[in-house]
């Protein structure tokens, strides 16, 4: 079933977990059935984007029919690889890292940030229920229980060397949070929160609005000058 | 030099901020010449799709000369709307909304968050230097200083209510931190940091290095058994 010719692009895997929360949702209503059409019209996109998206879970929908709703959304989670639970450390116990250590909503994605690490930790020694350790443990811990996955929530002046610290006791995959491009080898996993990205497409559209605005209403109100 | 056929495609949006990163860095060593080809090579795409990209721009390269950098440059940071600052006020001054505030590297990105909003503000009434002012304040502030983009860091549950709100006061642009997906009129650009995208990237990556670790190794190491 999870069978598929090539690696997949980022968009498709980005678009997942859309279709996904619309499958739950209409689930959870008692829905069974759903066609391409269907998650298109609900997401603002071509029947054939669809399509093409879920062909690589394997499941395949029946002409008239469409997709068994339950079996697609399964598919869907275990492609992502959400059924199973990646445990992660999480290193930076700023304000970012204290955010991310208290949502709950990251274990509905496979995420589950078992402990935190910090050169100052606090002295509570926890937040949400999590350890914080110093970070001269990190090396150990990762060890004895066989983490491999670290989310990175440094100050990014930090970041490269943390991060290499991270790999060399083991971490092979990071959700990097930090703004710094990290240099690591082929074998290591790097996913970046970029928020430059999502401020490019907002601003562009505020920009945009903006030349509307004045295209409307070229002078400024006259009871306010 | 901004016109452009049509809207720009989001992905392409993304794309400009990394262009601009490398342009900028190459700048600080002092060529002042690029080609699609060099940014093609530098970040593994292909130089047709560098070339698409940078066409909304309006900036023309020569053949065989390619782009002037210090034009290119300017210019994506205009089309991006980066190089006007737009001021925003941010809700919900927890833990992620104090890390949105404290971080300085946004300016460079045209945003300026200039104050932000609680239901309970901080006694100390300030992070980072930014004043926090209780919710009843906002519709006020947001007219007289004339606000037009709020960023939305506040729980998930309050999401809703507290972007109504918002846009009541009129706030036209929200950047929303938080996993829900507000149902707004179309004239309201929302842009979502949807971290289960970015989850979906990494989680179905580190699933394929699982499957090749155990194609590689597939009985478990004796010394452990």
């Amino acid at each position: 079933m999870a069978t598929h010719p090539g690696p997949v692009p980022a968009p498709t895997l980005r678009r997942l977990p859309s279709y996904l929360r619309l499958l739950r949702s209409w689930q959870a209503e008692g829905r069974t059935g759903v066609s391409c059409t269907h998650l298109a019209d609900a997401l603002g996109q071509t029947a054939t984007q669809v399509r093409k998206d879920l062909a690589c879970t394997g499941v395949i929908g029946r002409p008239k029919v469409g997709y068994d709703l339950p079996e697609l959304a399964v598919a869907i989670e275990k492609f992502l690889g959400w059924s199973k639970t990646n445990e992660a450390f999480l290193v930076g116990a700023g304000h970012l890292g204290t955010a991310l250590l208290s949502y709950s909503g990251f274990k509905a994605h496979g995420l589950d940030i078992v402990a935190a690490f910090d050169i100052a930790p606090n002295p509570r020694g926890e937040i949400g229920g999590k350890q914080i350790f110093p970070m001269s443990k990190l090396a150990d811990l990762v060890r004895r229980m066989g983490i491999h996955l670290g989310v990175l929530a440094v100050p990014e002046a930090a970041a490269h060397d943390v991060a290499q610290t991270m790999i060399a006791a083991g971490i092979d995959a990071i959700w990097n949070f930090t703004p710094a491009r990290l240099l690591v080898a082929p074998n290591i996993i790097v996913e970046n929160v970029d928020l430059a990205q999502s401020l490019a497409v907002l601003s562009h559209k505020l920009a945009e609005k903006r030349a509307q605005r004045w295209q409307v209403a070229p002078s400024p109100d006259p009871t306010h000058t």
